[in-house]
């Protein structure tokens, strides 16, 4: 026995002499901005690909590559100029990163594992099947027609979604009457050039809340889970989190974790795996989508937990051991700082931080109204305390006093 | 009185409304290199000066400016670029930071408090003095004589020290006998180009451990305090700290926490001040010396306080609030990496990092026998055993298996 385990740890060893430590991060918004903290501390050489030398990671990394990720012959020069790559969007067309792959490039996570948080239909059709998630009921439609076929069958409204190229509530349509049938085939022409999309329709779930759960997976096969988080979403867009989720019985926590911890092994994901989930009012739950990336509703963990989503995520890609999910705190609450009419952030911080448990986070993006500008955290015992200062930080940089 | 009140926190706002966003570093060594993660987090622009290219915090920071920092016309375009200076290093001559104050350069924090850190002399004869703080018997020593009568009159050994350019043990001796008294003299010539250096002389302290504390102030005079840590220093470098100081009574604790605060007040420091202490048999305590940046004492707040010491010196800096110094663990410990046989700490990396509570912060510096690389830090609940897995790790950085 003691022999089969020296050998065991042997092999385990020889599996880590690796560490990549020049990546490419593909996509230069706030999710890439937020790798660059873990990078300089693991002393990782962190190259970005941006579409604009002014985009909200492109200012603070060291190393920027300008050109676009829809340009096969510039991912790849920027691919082969990495030990690895990985990613601050999915919107990488599949294709190109296979063929990156054939090439000999460490794409991180592996396109195979990707797709899913790519293209809504194949999680559905493909591993929701195989693994039994639960899930809304659905249906591909190729139609208007088919559309109101499926909501007749079910009930009105329903929801339709592009399979591929949406984010922050773009490429999801409520469709409350036949009459709007037509939209999503209409608003998603041109998604995703190159790859086909298709649409979904899927039951409407009246749901209480939505819920959220990162697990990391490195490519030894280490999987690590940080806790639940009750999520807020307005108009597609995540505004607020709330950890641990609070009044979550714990069997529904395991088995939102367990089924995490599945999917992240099922499909060898390296990195960060969200997965975003609604609660219906009897309390079971059913799988929205999926993102392999680090995630807005982990965005706590750089205050609240011993190892931040971003230093997992790298990490992971590194190939290295992960670190501790465990929390530092008792409750974290993360509020979104939207677009509003504050137009200099900087004005309002110093009332801001006058609050000494706010943590304050801006991406360099200049404001506009609706988009994600930066986000807060405030840690606690008592979550609504800690929510409500939140939001009063979040207005006041979003609108002033 | 609701009047008067309200007076005051309008003045307090008013004085809140500059937030200074573009800030330079002079010196680009590990601890600017770790400024620049709270930097971004905050959304400052954080510009540095480095004496090469390849230096430990050019390596990262999006902005470099490279320049000797001796050499006035170099600081002063720098300083004059950006909206505030502050440093990496205490090794700036006073005479030009005067210069560029008189001059409208914002200078963080003030040469009439940093000349405290940059000249022991001073710190003993008039800041020591006027403030009674507790200190060694000592005396300013023009010849070798003078330094052997000191010796005569307490006892051999003495410890000398040149009042300024020392750093990590240069600048400081143990004289053990008269034919040594002449050591710093030869030694301490050529130190700090322009400005005066002279010998004190100090009663050599027989201590049973050394200690720490961190303060932060702001430039409205808000004052924060960290935890006092144990501290373990080898050839004048420090190779570990302990946090909280393990068995430190309270009544000690407090007398220098209300020391650390008291000094901070007096003379106006902005960012962190770090009070080196001696402790001795007896309990009592005594001031070694002061720095005013992040100090190698508190690299244990970036994983085990809810705010670091990097962030907490930036937002003073920059004018704002200051965050929470509570810590997140019960205890943390650090280890330096110092160089040893191992050349590539990333091949250690995967193996170090097995232990889920290891945190590690590499510098990009190439290794050379004793030069400080990195730091490990581990948080529990048992300081001995974060102390075991801590120092394995740094064992393991430092000469591999």
């Amino acid at each position: 026995m003691s022999g089969h385990a020296s050998i065991i740890t042997c092999l385990i060893r020889l599996n880590h002499v690796s560490c990549l430590t020049t990546i490419g991060v593909i996509g230069a918004g706030q999710l890439a901005r937020m790798m660059y903290a873990p990078s300089v501390c693991l002393g990782l050489n962190l190259h970005l690909l941006a579409e604009t030398p002014d985009s909200s990671a492109a200012r603070v990394f060291s190393t920027v590559h300008v050109g676009d990720y829809n340009t096969p012959g510039v991912v790849s020069d920027f691919a082969h100029s990495v030990q690895a790559i990985t990613f601050d969007h999915e919107h990488v067309p599949t294709s190109l990163l296979t063929q990156l792959q054939s090439e000999g490039v460490i794409v991180r996570p592996e396109p195979q594992a990707l797709r899913y948080a790519q293209d809504k239909y194949l999680l559905r059709a493909d591993l929701g099947a195989r693994l039994h998630i639960p899930a809304p009921a659905w249906r591909r439609c190729d139609t208007p027609e088919q559309l109101c076929a499926f909501a007749d069958a079910h009930s009105w409204p329903i929801i339709a979604k592009a399979s591929r190229g949406g984010y922050d509530g773009h490429g999801v349509w409520k469709i409350n009457s036949p009459d709007e049938a037509t939209i999503p085939f209409a608003e998603s022409l041109g998604y995703s050039a190159g790859e086909q999309v298709v649409i979904i329709a899927e039951e409407f779930i009246d749901f209480v809340r939505e819920l959220s759960i990162l697990v990391a997976r490195n490519p030894q096969g280490q999987i690590v889970t940080y806790p639940v988080s009750q999520t807020v979403q307005r108009d597609g867009i995540c505004v607020e989190t709330i950890t641990p989720a609070p009044d979550l019985d714990l069997q529904t926590a395991s088995q939102i974790t367990q089924l995490a911890t599945r999917i992240a092994d099922d499909i060898s994901v390296v990195g960060i795996l969200a997965v975003e989930l609604m609660q219906r009012r009897d309390g079971s739950v059913v799988v929205n989508e999926l993102a392999m990336r680090p995630h807005n509703t982990g965005h706590w963990t750089i205050n609240g937990s011993m190892t931040s989503q971003f230093e997992n995520h790298l990490r992971a890609v590194a190939g290295l051991g992960l670190g501790s999910t465990r929390m530092s705190v008792p409750n974290a609450v993360m509020v979104n700082i939207l677009g509003g009419s504050l137009s200099n952030l900087h004005s309002a911080l110093p009332r801001v931080l006058e609050d000494e448990r706010i943590h304050v986070e801006l991406y360099g993006k200049q404001p506009r109204p609706g988009r994600k500008i930066g986000h807060v955290v405030c840690c606690g015992s008592d979550w609504r305390q800690a929510r409500k200062r939140a939001q009063a930080a979040a207005r006041r940089l979003t609108d002033g006093e």
